[in-house]
């Protein structure tokens, strides 16, 4: 038992660290505002103004993995003990949060361009997944009593599998969404991320 | 009671996984002095030294973080649980640590061009809202006795707040004179970091 | 002992990071689908979907980093204190899990190119090193009873001795294979990581 | 006491994580072997070995960057409590370790060209600082011994002191060599390797 604490210590750990890279090499895509060195003052603010949808989507990003983080936190907070199929699922999810910077940078590169759309298509469907992630994740590990912590009710099952079933069908809305109108979508994505910073208090604590 | 200690542990373990790589990654943005092979060691050294003002934003930017990883902590040292007020104001604060390297880049490409005011600007811009992070980190933190461990006197919590509030007008001022000389802004900026590493000693221990 | 026992939970901090840096770097590799911004949605998708290399190199990766995670932490739950051979064995592993990136960028760029047999190669090349440093590894940890902890049985050690060196000809193999069959190799690599993830059951606890 | 001690326990956390990112960022560094897509295998095995210069730059300075962490460790296993100085030579070093990979790819571009002897002198004038910053950490934690575990002796510090001023000639050397043989200076770096991974048993334990 002792054994199998330490083994929850040191998945949440990597997991951790693996959410702390990605949120600061979140930073890294912001792409670099190039001008001709003699080209003054006026053109370097301009261009670094030009650069907003970047800003926008470094912001967004970054409170999303924010969030999933708090998040894993409180799940791992009712998990006891860890099993392969938790391992796995957990490793799909961390899979799924260190690309998040790739369609962050698509964001950046091609908001309100033609090709906006695509972009923050390929940014809900990630989304999608994560969500997956965390359903699959909080099934696997609710699914036997020895893997949750004793004082977790079945209440609280209960309550957690709804909250992350509820969050699926806004981001498949926010990725169809996104072929029509990708500010709308990115639109739908922050509302979410409210949405998982208020329920999270249903389960954390 | 005790889970709340773990709590706060975790959100510094994340900060410090945050405040280490950002640290790390400045070096990452230092140009790479690219010139002709068939040119050989003046040519390069010349290149090597021409990057001058590179070093100097990654110094200066090193430091920068640095001192902010020792405030970081010696804020924590007085709080004794954390709450949704505290972890959005940590959040927050975190985006813009991992927002750093950007600016420091932007000084270490327009730094002694034509275009090295905004550049300096944008850098002191983002000074200022850490410093407003701060500021918001501690209010939100020291708004209720219970988020606060109990040796901490009504004296502590007047003094660290008076220490932030008194940073906001040079960052400004910084900023302002950013437009006028950008050499002397980041001298201001460099004043100030040596003013947070004296201050620090009145309320770390 | 309770300084070796503090030593070796250091030595797996240690690599623990290394590990996870190294699978989060893996997503800033993926090429950036770089169209003109007047051209739409169309070119971008499929700009984003013939990168599918990419992704699958990324995903084989980061499962191949994961799996050798859980193997390192399963091999030091056996460990029950560090020497300067298990350091020097242990820091070759870790010299080659950063290496990782660097020929997955390769299959990401070439997979599907007339080069593609070389950048498979370079792949399959890197996991038979991968191999020979978990083989010294461990043989340098069980040499000496007084390395391990003491419910480690012989029969334990034989185990894992055998199943690492079983690991090494399917890894030769699929270096060889790659001059022939890309395609052909990387299957064999991504049969080897359902090799390790189901013998890992053999010895984890 | 106690505060202290954990004080200590951060402030080898906070670098722990700045010497795993730097080893692991060395890897990004390698340069890419760009070739046309329809040019062969042969050619991408020929551009690959081409950057040999570039695998010798990362292996040694992966082996700089581990010895350097096994080094740090050796020290804080001496020291019992943390002061403003010692955070300031620590941060010193750390900004040393973080610069790390920069010469390392100015050795990876530039060396078996004719601008090798300026690539390996900024190489071995980094070496010289961190060597540098050795000292200082040192002397500044064994000035008092208040910062001192208990049992260390004078003879122990005086060891310890006297090994990293012994470092200090040889790296100078190296620098000098360079402008004359970038292979020598190189060689000499790679015996001072052995060195520290030699003497470090001498206070290690």
């Amino acid at each position: 038992m002792e054994n199998s604490q330490k083994e929850t210590a040191r998945i949440e750990a990597f997991s951790d660290g693996v959410f702390a890279i990605a949120i600061t090499l979140l930073a890294l895509e912001l792409p670099f505002p190039h001008i001709e060195h003699i080209k003054g003052n006026a053109v370097l603010t301009k261009a670094f103004f030009d650069n907003w949808p970047a800003y926008l989507a470094f912001v967004l990003s970054f409170l999303s993995i924010l969030i999933m983080w708090i998040n894993h936190h409180a799940l791992f907070n009712h998990i006891h003990k860890t099993s392969s199929g938790i391992m796995f699922a957990n490793g799909f999810m961390l899979l799924l949060v260190a690309a998040v910077p790739y369609p962050t940078s698509l964001i950046a590169e091609y908001f309100n361009t033609p090709a906006e759309n695509s972009a923050v298509a390929v940014y809900a469907g990630l989304f999608i997944l994560i969500n997956v992630a965390y359903n699959w994740l909080w099934y696997t590990a609710s699914r036997k009593k020895q893997y949750l912590k004793p004082d977790v009710t079945p209440g609280t099952i209960h309550t957690i599998r709804k909250i992350y079933l509820l969050g699926f069908p806004p981001y498949v809305l926010s990725f169809v969404v996104a072929f029509f109108s990708a500010g709308l979508s990115l639109a739908i994505c922050t509302l979410l991320w409210i949405y998982w910073a208020v329920v999270i208090r249903k389960y954390n604590h």
